[in-house]
């Protein structure tokens, strides 16, 4: 190691060769805020030097292209993507992302610290930088059962190691802001360490976000509205701007902190949830960028915000820009304000060009253990029976989809009733939700109606459900349900679609019923089906079951449906209702 | 501590009045880059609301006014203002100077460790929130002798401590360059706690200033001409703009920053040194910001180079804003562009008000060690003659002092022999000037001749002089030199002018030489009688002392003289010279 780096200043001093000279690029600069053109030499996996000429052992032509540091998603949960690192990888870094600030919340809510450690192992063997913070909410809410717990006393050695640069979002807001001891003890646990503390406050002003940020969150990722980013950032937070498979708050957020001229020193672009099937189509950062700068962002300044803005953020030491003695993550693009990638160089070494990976991405064996996490109750099709006490006719609470976000809105109809059910009405695009127990701590099943997925017959189930991962099932018919529940238990979870008894697609996530070790291709192929055939069924949305794994996240507004019951701002509330 | 943060976060959420709102002022928000009007609550030290209004104990009215975060100087030996922190505190504050980075390399080279835990045991009393850099280079080069020597081993233990942000200004740069194993340890110690190289690199370009970034550093602030801070900005180093009493690079430098329309992000502004007088003629940043502002720079950006820019460069978690959580450092100006400060807040206490300190400032009880360190080898009048061989005339070198800078000129010389003895030339201004050690570790004294401090006759002596601060002395005859070397060994240190064998005017500093624990009006009068004696001696420098204490700092250019003798450009050069 000390050999290595006296031989990297040698080489920076040019006495000898270094491994690698890219000639003649226009290099973004992003601490300097302009583009400079010269050469960037590269030795054991580092810029040792810039805008001089070195001899080189190997050469790399860079006239016409520009250099750009390597992108860090800056706000990702893994698990979204249902990819392993290893597949993740192999996605993401010919895409130019070449360092991950994850945020294993998911696993721990099902496997916890055991399944968060397996996650590490697995991200300290691929061609991506990853790091982590330390789930500060598992479970999320005490709305759910989740398949553990995280208090703050397991949180500590967790949040010392290297790798973790913070505390994970905290979704406690009521917690943070009421004081809520074992919140407290999980701030203290990330400040003792110096240690960020990331935030989770959607259309939370005021007051209210001054007490968050004074509990020690000072980042955000859920503004959705141009006021409420510009609200955070001046009174002192980072503010993430979401662009992801599920939510994407650019436009509106982005678009408001350009006419408010903000300085964007504090904002990163970040994913939050990427599904292979969009950077598959749409790239990782590239149309986001590409789309900043169209919107006004300044080229150099846009490529600042997924790169040194979140290493800037969470102390990233040595990534986050093209700088002497940073690490040689580099993307040369065509292009700096319609940005497409030719060559993605990570550590110094071409890993990707033109799209497709060059570098072999070891496969890592995970545990037996998380693969065996569908654990449901005993269920027959009056399970998924909504028993009520009204006669003919009854007033419930059903749960607004919105596209692009993970907001609902709180609905109330009126619903037929037979023989002591409520009952959908597949006409009004009014059908019955599910969420069963699965981490086989309880046998609780949570039941009601929802409004949005437009399916004209047939049941879709997910086993990833925000943030508890339960069993979610949606459809008209009980025995579809039964079924989706036994398929999905079968093969240790995933998504299907279930029409008249018959599994018509699936898609097997056998991982804690998260995540696959299949490659990115066999997952896109398997939810193209499923899309295609849930789209044949009447349903609008373009994510179907990314839609339907937000249908159970309490800490967001404003009604959802976990195991234990419809959960509206917080509290448990009933299904019937007096009026509409 | 738990009490008064859950206390905050009460204040914050408006459950209980906070002891302090600021109402109706412009915040100058650095992190957004804007300022907005609003009101700031303050409570037990910590700005805990923003823009809301808060009910208060204690209501201040800001309307008319600017808040400013506090000023963070982000590079600056206290030493060099012959201050203790008491007494700078008490001069720095009501100029809105709140926190400072402080390199004690000064006292390290007279008193080692021992000397810099003395500082940093005062530094805990006052109201000024001081970090300390581990100085790097005791001695700064192994041409002098200094009092004290600090290897890694005895940095390690000072580097991991909580107020010690980094490793001080790495002014061995040949070391740094060519690997130096304890120029590396010492780097290695730093990094291993994630905490801040300085560089000290004047002049350094091409691939030696790589090599130089690639050994560890990440800023510099010895810049002197705008291309210079330019590569420096490029390759990836943070850009500290000096504007102190003597190196006044701001013009220049910052000028072709603007030229180059660079961000900004990474430049801050740093005095290095700091005189009493000139504090007190001229403020400490509010005219550097003033002229920054004239010259182009964004209000707001300019404020962020002395709060926000620091702050994020050393990592100074909850300094440098104006924002929810961070301390109550700030500064009210009654404008934004011509930066007048009205009033100063430091933890939330109003401690100044129209430029007088409020608080009281408890005094420290000095260890008696640092009161003994004039220790000089016998001395007699002939010990400052320089002898030679050569006959009637000689060519030597000459040290060429240039006015408002560091960096001298080395020219060459003809003059008279008499008695085998090199004189002076008054008339030419070509003066003798002496080093003599008085650490009591070697009888060394260092002989040569100087122009440009114009003096017609008398002798100006100093125990300050960078970096080993030997005694310096600069005049035309040996017998006023020997009685300014016994005066200053009498006394404990400080500057001296004799003539005609009487010692004229003298400022004591007893603290290692360096510094007294008198006020900075007796030391601004005592300096004031002292360039008024040396200006009717002919003298044409502005601050003829400090100009003195640099004569001996080999690591800049280009001629300098220490104990051992002369140095030029780091090596040891002879005196006399065979051409002109």
């Amino acid at each position: 190691m000390s050999g290595e780096w006296e031989e990297q200043i040698r080489a920076a001093l040019g006495e000898i060769p270094c491994e690698l000279v890219i000639r003649d690029v226009d290099i973004v600069l992003c601490g300097a805020g302009k583009v400079a053109k010269g050469d960037i030499a590269v030795h054991r996996g580092t810029i040792v030097g810039m805008l001089e000429h070195y001899e080189a052992q190997r050469e790399m032509d860079g006239e016409g292209m520009y250099a750009l540091p390597g992108f860090i998603d800056g706000h990702i949960h893994l698990e979204s993507s249902m990819l392993t690192f290893c597949e993740f990888s192999k996605l993401a870094v010919p895409h130019g992302t070449t360092a991950l600030v994850c945020d294993p919340h998911e696993i721990a809510n099902v496997c916890g610290l055991s399944g968060i450690e397996e996650l590490m192992r697995e991200a300290a063997s691929v061609p991506l930088s990853v790091f982590f913070t330390a789930p500060s909410c598992v479970p999320a809410t005490p709305l759910e059962t989740s398949g553990a717990r995280l208090d703050a006393s397991q949180l500590e050695p967790l949040i010392v190691r290297d790798e973790v640069v913070g505390l994970a979002e905290l979704m406690n807001m009521a917690g943070a802001i009421h004081r809520d001891p074992e919140v407290m003890l999980k701030v203290r646990a990330a400040r003792r360490v110096h240690k960020r503390v990331d935030g989770h406050c959607p259309l939370l002003s005021g007051k209210q976000l001054n007490a968050y940020m004074m509990a020690g969150p000072s980042s955000d990722h859920e503004s959705t509205l141009p006021e409420e980013a510009l609200e955070k950032l001046e009174k002192g937070m980072w503010v993430m701007i979401r662009e992801g498979s599920v939510s994407k708050n650019m436009e509106e957020v982005l678009g408001g902190l350009l006419d408010a001229h903000v300085d964007m020193r504090r904002c990163m672009l970040v994913s939050d949830d990427r599904h292979p099937l969009d950077i598959r189509k749409r790239g990782y950062f590239e149309g986001v960028l590409t789309r900043a700068i169209e919107m006004g962002v300044e080229p150099v300044e846009a490529v600042a915000m997924v790169s040194l803005n979140p290493a800037q953020y969470f102390n990233l030491d040595g990534f986050g820009e093209i700088a002497v003695g940073k690490r040689a993550d580099i993307v040369l693009t065509d292009g700096l304000e319609d940005i497409s990638i030719q060559r993605v160089l990570v550590g110094g070494k071409e890993v990707a060009s033109n799209g497709k990976m060059l570098a072999d991405v070891p496969s890592y064996r995970f545990s037996p253990a998380l693969r065996d996490t569908v654990r449901l109750p005993p269920l027959t099709e009056s399970s998924f029976a909504v028993r009520t006490h009204a006669e003919d006719t009854t007033r419930v609470r059903v749960i607004g989809v919105l596209e692009d976000s993970l907001i609902t809105e709180s609905l109330r109809w009126e619903l037929p009733v037979v023989d002591g059910e409520i009952r959908e009405d597949v006409d009004a695009d009014v059908l019955r939700i599910a969420v069963v127990h699965r981490h086989g701590k309880t046998d609780s099943i949570g039941l009601g109606f929802v409004r949005g997925f437009g399916l004209n017959g047939g049941t879709i189930g997910s086993t990833v459900a925000h943030d508890s991962h339960n069993l979610v099932l949606v459809g008209a018919r009980k025995r579809d349900m039964l079924v989706a529940a036994q398929h999905l238990a079968s093969v240790g979870g995933g998504f299907v679609a279930v029409r008249d008894g018959d599994v018509v697609a699936s898609l097997q996530l056998e991982l804690a019923g998260l995540m696959t070790t299949a490659s990115s291709e066999e997952v896109s192929t398997g939810l193209d089906e499923l899309h295609r055939v849930v789209a044949g069924w009447g349903c609008p949305l373009s994510s179907p079951f990314m839609t339907l794994s937000f249908m159970c996240l309490p800490p967001i507004p404003h009604l959802k449906l976990t195991d234990v019951g419809l959960v509206e701002d917080f509290s448990l509330v009933s299904l019937e209702v007096s009026s509409l």
